[in-house]
C-alpha cells in the first residue's frame, strides 16, 4: 500500500466518532485510495489448504482407485474440504469471513461475476477481511468418493446404488434462481446479469453430496476451519444456507457470526440448540421476487417464513438475529444469486455493516 | 507497492546490461524488496472465467439434471474449462504463463505445497508473470458431464457404460510419483515433502476424463486461452504434459512457448506437425530417480527416452527444444511433483530463466 494513501485514512480513524467511522469505512470506503476496488490489491498472504478428511481403504472389489498401473488395494482420502484464502496487507483487526457456495456450484460463486465484475471474495478482502473460500466436501477441488460408481461398473453393486447427481439446467436455474418468470423472460428490475446467462451456466457443476455420509462432513469441516482461524464469520448460500448453523451446532467454539443467504432454516431445533445458536450473532438474507415465479413461489415464500420463525426463536432466547429482506432495505430486483447481481457490492456493504455492528460491535 | 522498495529496482533496470539484468531479475530477485516471496503481494488484477463449453440438451431418459424440483428436459453446459488468474501490479512486459495440472489433481497443484510453502502460481506472479491456472475440462471447478452416470442409474444404459474413474491411492502415488522405492520408504535425497503425504493425499481427486469426447476439449480450450491472452507460455504436467503441444497443434496462434513436465511425448507426429511445433520454443523437464522405483522404472525411462526423441525431432526441424533432466542441472532427488518439492522455487528459477532466454529472448 502506498503510504500517501494510508495517511488520510489514519486521520479519519482518529477524528471520527465510532458511529460515523462505521459509515466511513463501510459505505464510503471506495473513495479511500488503495482500498478502492479499482486500485491494486495488496495481500499479506494467500494460499490454500484442506480441512478434515478421512482415510478409506479400497480393494479390488470396491474398485477405487480406478486402475492405472496398480491394483486397487490402497488407501485414499475422502470427505476433505479444500479452502482458498487471501489475507489483506491492511487487515487491521477485522474478523475472517468464510464464504460457502450452494448446490451445483463451487467456490467460483464468490469470484468474478458471470459478466466480469468483482465478486464478494475480493471485495471483502479489499474491505480488510481475510476471506476463506471452500469447495464443499464432495465438490470441485475437494474431490469426491467415486467408490460407489466404480463398484457399479465392476458389477459388485446394483445400478440403483448410484447417487442421484444434481445439477441445474438453464431453464430450471432461471426460474428457481428468480431471474424472471420463465426462461428467457427477465423481471423488468432484475439485478442478475442475465445477458451473461451462458457464462453462469458454466459455473453449474454436478452436485455429489448424495455420496457423502451423514451428517455431511462439511458441517464439521466448517467448524474446524473456524477454530483454526481463532474465530470467523461463516456464510452459507442456498443449499448451504443453514450449513453455518449446522457447523455451530457441531462445535460453536470458533464461530463468531452466522450469515445465511437464501436457504432454508430449521424450525424444529431443540431448546438446547436454540440456546447454542443464540450466543452467536446471526444474519439471514433474502432477495426480491420471492413470490413472483409461479413454479417456485411456494418454495421461496416458505423459506422466508421458516427463516423468520428461526430468527424469532433465536431472539426470543436472548439472541441477536436479523432478517434482511432486501426490498425492506430499499434494494429491489435481487435474485437468488445476489452475490453476483449488478448491485452485489451494495448488498455486500450491508453485510459488512452488519458484521461491524453485530459481530465486531464497533 | 511501497515506493521505497520500487526505486532501487528501477535503478537496476537502467544501469545493468541486458544479460546481467536477466540474472538480476530471475536469480537474485528475492533480494529486491516487494518482489521477495516474504513481502506483500501486489496485484493489478485477479479473478476467474471460463473458456469453451458447449450446450447439451437433456431429457427425462438422459437424466441430467438429476431432478431437484424440475423435470429433466433442459440445457446444460459441458466441456468448459475454469481458469483462475492473477496479474502482478509490476508485470512489466513479461509473458503470461498457463499452468495445467495432471491426472487426479486440480489447479491446487500450483498453489500452497502440502507442507505449506509457496507454490509456482504465486511465485511466478512475484516474478512478474501473469499466471492462469485452469482446472482441466471435466475436473474440479470445471465440472463434468454426469449424464452417463444418471443414465445408468435410470436404467437406460448398462453399468458397463460407466466411465473408468481414475484416482491414486497412497501407495500407488508413492511409487509412481517416485517419493521412494515403496511406501513408506523415501529416497535418502528425496525432495518431496513426504512428511506431508497425508495432506498431499487430499489433493488427489477423481479423474473423469473418460467422460470427455475425443479430442479432449481441454486442447482447444488451452489454445483459445492462449489466443485470448495474446500470447502465453503453456505448461502441462504428467497426464497433461503434452497438452500444451496438443493445444498448439489445434491452433498455434497464441502459443508462445511450451513447457512439458514429467509427461509422455508423442514420437509419431507428422512432418507438418513437427514443423508447426518447431516454430515454438519448447522445454521438457524430468526429475530424478527415473529408474530407481522398480514398478515404474520402465515407464519413466521410456518417457524420458520418448521426450528426448521428440526434442531431437523438433531441433532437427530447426526448432528450439530443450531437455532439462534436473540431475544434469545439478538438482538431485526431485520427484514427479517437482513443483511441490522442497527445492520447488529453485526448479521454478530454471523455468523462468528458460522463458527469459528462449521465449522473451532477453
Amino acid at each position: 500500500m502506498n503510504s500517501t494513501h494510508r495517511s488520510p485514512h489514519t486521520v479519519r480513524l482518529s477524528l471520527l466518532p465510532a458511529a460515523a467511522l462505521t459509515v466511513a469505512l463501510v459505505i464510503t470506503a471506495p473513495a479511500i485510495g488503495a482500498d478502492s476496488p479499482a486500485g491494486p490489491l495488496v495481500l499479506k498472504a494467500q494460499g490454500s489448504f484442506f480441512v478434515g478428511g478421512e482415510t478409506e481403504h479400497t480393494s479390488a472389489t470396491t474398485g477405487t482407485p480406478g486402475g492405472f498401473f496398480f491394483p486397487n488395494t490402497d488407501d485414499i482420502k475422502v470427505n476433505q474440504m479444500y479452502v482458498q484464502f487471501q489475507i489483506p496487507e491492511a487487515d487491521a483487526h477485522h474478523i475472517p469471513v468464510v464464504m460457502l457456495h450452494g448446490c451445483c456450484l463451487s467456490g467460483k460463486t464468490w469470484e468474478t461475476t458471470p459478466d466480469g465484475r468483482m465478486g464478494w471474495g475480493e471485495y471483502f478482502v479489499r474491505r480488510r477481511h481475510a476471506v476463506y473460500i471452500p469447495d464443499q466436501s464432495s465438490r470441485a477441488r475437494s474431490g469426491f468418493d467415486a467408490t460407489i460408481i466404480n463398484e457399479v461398473r465392476l458389477g459388485t453393486k446394483p445400478s440403483s446404488a448410484l447417487p442421484n447427481i444434481f445439477t441445474f439446467g438453464r431453464s430450471a436455474a432461471w426460474e428457481l434462481f428468480r431471474f424472471g418468470p420463465s426462461f428467457p423472460t427477465a423481471f423488468s428490475d432484475e439485478q442478475f446479469p442475465v445477458e451473461a446467462m451462458d457464462e453462469f451456466g458454466k459455473q453449474v457443476i454436478p452436485d455429489l453430496n448424495a455420496t457423502l455420509p451423514t451428517p455431511n462432513p462439511t458441517f464439521a469441516n466448517l467448524a474446524a476451519l473456524a477454530v483454526r482461524l481463532h474465530g470467523a464469520v461463516l456464510m452459507g448460500h442456498s443449499e448451504s444456507g443453514f450449513f453455518p448453523e449446522q457447523a455451530a451446532l457441531t462445535d460453536p467454539a470458533g464461530v463468531a457470526g452466522l450469515v445465511s443467504i437464501e436457504g432454508g432454516c430449521s424450525t424444529n431445533l431443540t431448546p438446547q440448540q436454540i440456546a447454542t445458536l443464540a450466543k452467536i450473532p446471526t444474519l439471514v438474507i433474502f432477495g426480491d421476487h420471492l413470490g413472483d415465479v409461479p413454479s417456485v413461489s411456494a418454495l421461496w415464500l416458505g423459506a422466508l417464513q421458516g427463516c423468520q420463525q428461526f430468527v424469532d426463536q433465536i431472539n426470543a432466547a436472548g439472541g441477536d438475529a436479523t432478517m434482511l429482506h432486501l426490498p425492506d432495505a430499499g434494494l429491489f430486483g435481487n435474485s437468488h444469486m445476489l452475490m453476483q447481481d449488478k448491485n452485489n457490492l451494495q448488498v455486500a456493504d450491508l453485510v459488512l455493516r452488519w458484521i461491524d455492528q453485530h459481530v465486531e460491535r464497533e
